[in-house]
């Protein structure tokens, strides 16, 4: 079949929209209707160069959401009209990652994956007989997409597809890195570095979950009001403090119970770990780094009971935990609709992109 | 009263045998006749100067074993002729620390005893009338000492004091980093840097609670037998592999699910934490790496599921668990005596410490 999607042919250039070939499900495989779809720094990352596994042409985007049209050969746990969001962390439910219980990050189909290719080793997309690659096993800037079942999470049907698209990445990556990676328990006193679409959505998973304290950290103070908006309790500006651990140590009578680095500075990863209180804090990495970037500290933060540690899509296991998610926004626990900030077409993705570049977008979404 | 103590005067000096005067216990203190002492590297460390937090004149010592003499008022738990360990970390039980239920790093007494004092502010210890500070709040080479109720440990009247002063920091800093830090879990692959006294505790910790493959890395060929015997199953030395990490992913199919860094280099510490499984494995620094010394990686590796902890004695509540240890040793769980290579009077400590610095012995015991 044919469909619309915004082709990255190459590194540092906009997007095209092309009509490019796609071809039906294998087995084990489904096509999707993108319905709507996000656009995160993942993908600018990448379409930027600056990503080493990054590859082209290739058609981006891995926060999206839609309906199931066809099934391939062997796929049992959807039909025709399931509401879907494709996951770019899959959960084959086989894999001793996922039969460990102690991890989300399936390696069932890791290796293709990472190719660019469906498990089968080959591309669906084509244009002129030439193949375009797939992106994240998910390539939701394009209208219609293939992509494994074991990467498909089945979600309720009432769900708005243009604000829980975002639950694709950005709103898991920050509730469930609360929720299923640090398991923050009521009465916690909780730090979040960066206040961007990630760090308000820790903030909502603290609150969701009864933290106490909910200290946000910015150099911007224009964030400080949205972060109240979804829980945040006390507002810390670097510019305006001498020393931000100490602040956050004298804060909190101690030290943070957890802390959130959402930025991906490898200092602000240092200041997260050493703001913990002593005997039992634990700081969680959800930023990405740039590449060859280290971080560092004395041992004796550890070996005094911190824990340095990552959170990768939340901890969630998609399958499973993401129709949670959806579920928690449709019953208002979690508020979606004031972080997408701008709704686009396909045909002005590239605006999306530049909005992100200039932080004029907390998120944009695409809709078809 | 007076008694014999081995006193370390100055930095990097011998210690002399004096006799001191020993004042009685205060409210909340016990007079302990210490019966043997282990001869411990942080003894060591501050002996050479290295410790930033070092004071002279000092009695060090911190492993021993011994017997209540006299009760100081309001002390309710302990009675005279019950044999104790006396506890470098004490356990209140009251402070935030003791309630968190999420650290053995009981902060009551820890500002005085940094210091080298008793809870009110005063030293116990005195020659011609100047004052000789504690250490550690333990002062285990001195044949009498006065400690905090909270820092005693109760332990079984048959235990043999010879032995089961290793308890009082080696065996329980290994064993207990497993058993309380970890909660390794049967079936687990345990990969352990260093094996000296802290390393075969560690091993033999993780035979007691069923781990699988128990592999220990040492630059020292010698050290493989002991290891062994210990519960070892599997030897790298790094002079034979061209890469450490790569060598302990390969047996263990993919990583560590526990490693414990027993030597206290900075560079092991890294190979300790990247040698872990992707998704869940766990590093635990124990030892102590040389003042100003930092750590290093790429957050990757947490992002993608390493943590990065650490352990100071084992984890245990010394009060609560250091009796199970004794009784653990008692009933043949776990091994003590070949780890203690030498037995030496007070008059020889010194030979300890030359021992210990030759690498010579495991653990060297005085008994007086």
């Amino acid at each position: 079949m044919k469909t619309r999607a915004a082709v990255a042919w190459k590194a540092k250039e906009p997007l095209t929209i092309e009509t490019v070939d796609l071809a039906g499900p294998r087995a084990g495989e489904v096509l999707v209707e993108v319905k709507a779809t996000g656009i995160c720094h993942t993908d600018q990352y990448t379409l930027s160069g600056a990503d080493p596994e990054g590859l082209f042409p290739a058609i981006l985007g891995h926060e999206g959401a839609g309906v199931v049209l066809e099934l391939g050969a062997g796929v049992t746990s959807l039909k025709a009209g399931d509401h879907v969001i494709p996951l770019y962390t899959p959960e084959c439910r086989q894999c001793k990652f996922c039969l460990s219980r102690k991890t989300n990050l399936c390696q069932q189909i890791r290796a293709t994956q990472g190719r660019g290719l469906m498990p089968d080793g080959t591309s669906r997309f084509s244009l002129d007989g030439k193949p375009i690659l797939h992106y994240m096993g998910t390539s939701t800037f394009a209208n219609h997409i293939v992509v494994p079942e074991i990467a498909l999470a089945k979600i309720r049907s009432d769900a708005p597809f243009d604000k829980v698209c975002y639950i694709g990445c950005g709103v898991t990556t920050g509730v469930g890195a609360v929720l299923f990676s640090a398991k923050v328990e009521p009465g916690a006193n909780v730090v979040v570095f960066g206040l961007g679409g990630i760090g308000l959505n820790v903030i909502q998973g603290a609150r969701m979950v009864g933290a106490d304290k909910i200290i946000g950290i910015d150099l911007n103070p224009a964030r400080e009001a949205m972060a109240r908006q979804f829980g945040m309790t006390h507002f810390i500006n670097p510019k305006e403090h001498a020393n931000v651990v100490d602040s956050i140590v004298q804060l909190t009578d101690g030290g943070a119970d957890y802390s959130f680095e959402c930025i991906g500075n490898v200092n602000t990863m240092r200041q997260a770990l050493e703001c913990c209180h002593k005997g039992w804090g634990r700081s969680l990495i959800i930023g990405v780094a740039a590449a060859g970037q280290e971080i560092a500290t004395r041992p004796f933060q550890l070996v005094t009971g911190r824990k340095w540690e990552g959170s990768a899509f939340g901890g969630a296991r998609g399958r499973s935990d993401v129709p949670k998610i959806v579920d928690w926004y449709m019953e208002g626990k979690l508020s979606i609709d004031p972080l997408i900030t701008h709704t686009l077409k396909l045909e002005d993705i590239n605006k999306g992109f530049e909005l992100m570049e200039r932080g004029e977008s907390i998120r944009s979404v695409v809709v078809f």
